[in-house]
């Protein structure tokens, strides 16, 4: 029974961050306290369906995705991170604001807030700002993405230019999963042309260790 | 973007442990080697949500839940785990069956022949088959599980008579979980009558915490 209900009266869009399951997941981390030598990964499904303690045999490594998460839905949920001064924050957030049609400047504009918050509130926190993961539409397995592929190259041209503004490390995700002809998500690191397999999870980890470990 | 979709030409029963999803988690674990120290959480979504390792502040506990899956959909994967002799394996599987209209007695058939396999082919492994948990259907949110509340404690009396007949340890959550009027899943410790909030999974681990540290 897959959790993707939303509480009733509201708009997919306007509530998407306010989804059962996002509830149950923020309930959770609610009693799972984030400490100084902690590194978050926070972000939506890509994150939560990962087991990042495991694939970096690093026990401090704290897993804070929420499926169908968008970039308001980390921003009210940012304290629970925060709160603990982690080590490092790895943010990797935006492809469901996407779907949601929202324009790039839209997107980067909430995202910077968010940016923003981090280095405030925790200024000791290193920040590294993931690039939006490249799609494949060639599943035609998210309608809502389709038409919209173009607007992920522009949407990182703003991440890494808020990330360099604001101290942040901007990780271009794109050499290790994306096709280098097409530009789409590999076809052997996924099975929907959004989310990620096994393969593409290594693919991911192999890029970010150096990060990771530094 | 919630990951509930299936494979193409599949029936939501016949391939419930075939979705995207499913696959995605599955290629994952692949890459997971499972020791002989590890505890696994084995089991469907109310697993998947979970944060074991550091609810129980134990890097040793695996998480090999995957949202919607049914005890055939364990049964594919089984392999993934016992591969490993795992000091213990928590089994919390069977309420998408029950979803799915399932009787007690056809779960509890396959069921058994999943402790079968765990003890034939990982018999070190000391195995926990935990009760399926009360749902609470005044949330009208699962309406595949309205009606079908008395399969539950029908299949938990044949659970716990497998779970004898077999060396395991049976545990029953419902002490813990339930509202001991109605039987119901205790309005605290969800928001859709199904899956647990972090009050929820709180209570869970309180009650599991002396088998899982035996």
């Amino acid at each position: 029974m897959a959790a993707c209900g939303f509480v009733a009266g509201c708009s997919p869009v306007s509530c998407f961050a306010e989804s059962e399951y996002w509830h149950q997941r923020t309930s959770l981390f609610d009693l799972l306290p984030v400490g100084e030598d902690d590194i978050v990964f926070l972000g939506n499904s890509i994150t939560d369906g990962g087991e990042f303690a495991e694939l970096f045999g690093m026990p401090d490594i704290k897993n804070r995705g929420i499926s169908s998460d968008v970039v308001g839905g980390v921003a009210k949920r940012l304290g629970q991170v925060l709160s603990g001064r982690p080590c490092k924050i790895f943010l990797l957030i935006g492809i469901n604001d996407v779907s949601h049609g929202l324009s790039a400047d839209e997107i980067a504009s909430e995202y910077e807030s968010l940016v923003e918050r981090i280095r405030m509130e925790s200024p000791t926190t290193r920040l590294y700002v993931q690039s939006v993961m490249p799609v494949n539409n060639d599943f035609r397995r998210y309608k809502n993405l389709v038409g919209r592929e173009g607007v992920i190259p522009h949407l990182n041209r703003r991440l890494e230019d808020i990330a360099t503004r604001h101290g942040a490390v901007y990780v271009d995700l794109w050499p290790a999963l994306a096709d280098a002809g097409t530009g789409k998500l590999r076809r052997e690191f996924t099975n929907d042309g959004l989310h990620l397999t096994g393969k593409g999870y290594a693919a991911w980890v192999r890029l970010l260790k150096a990060y990771v470990e530094e």
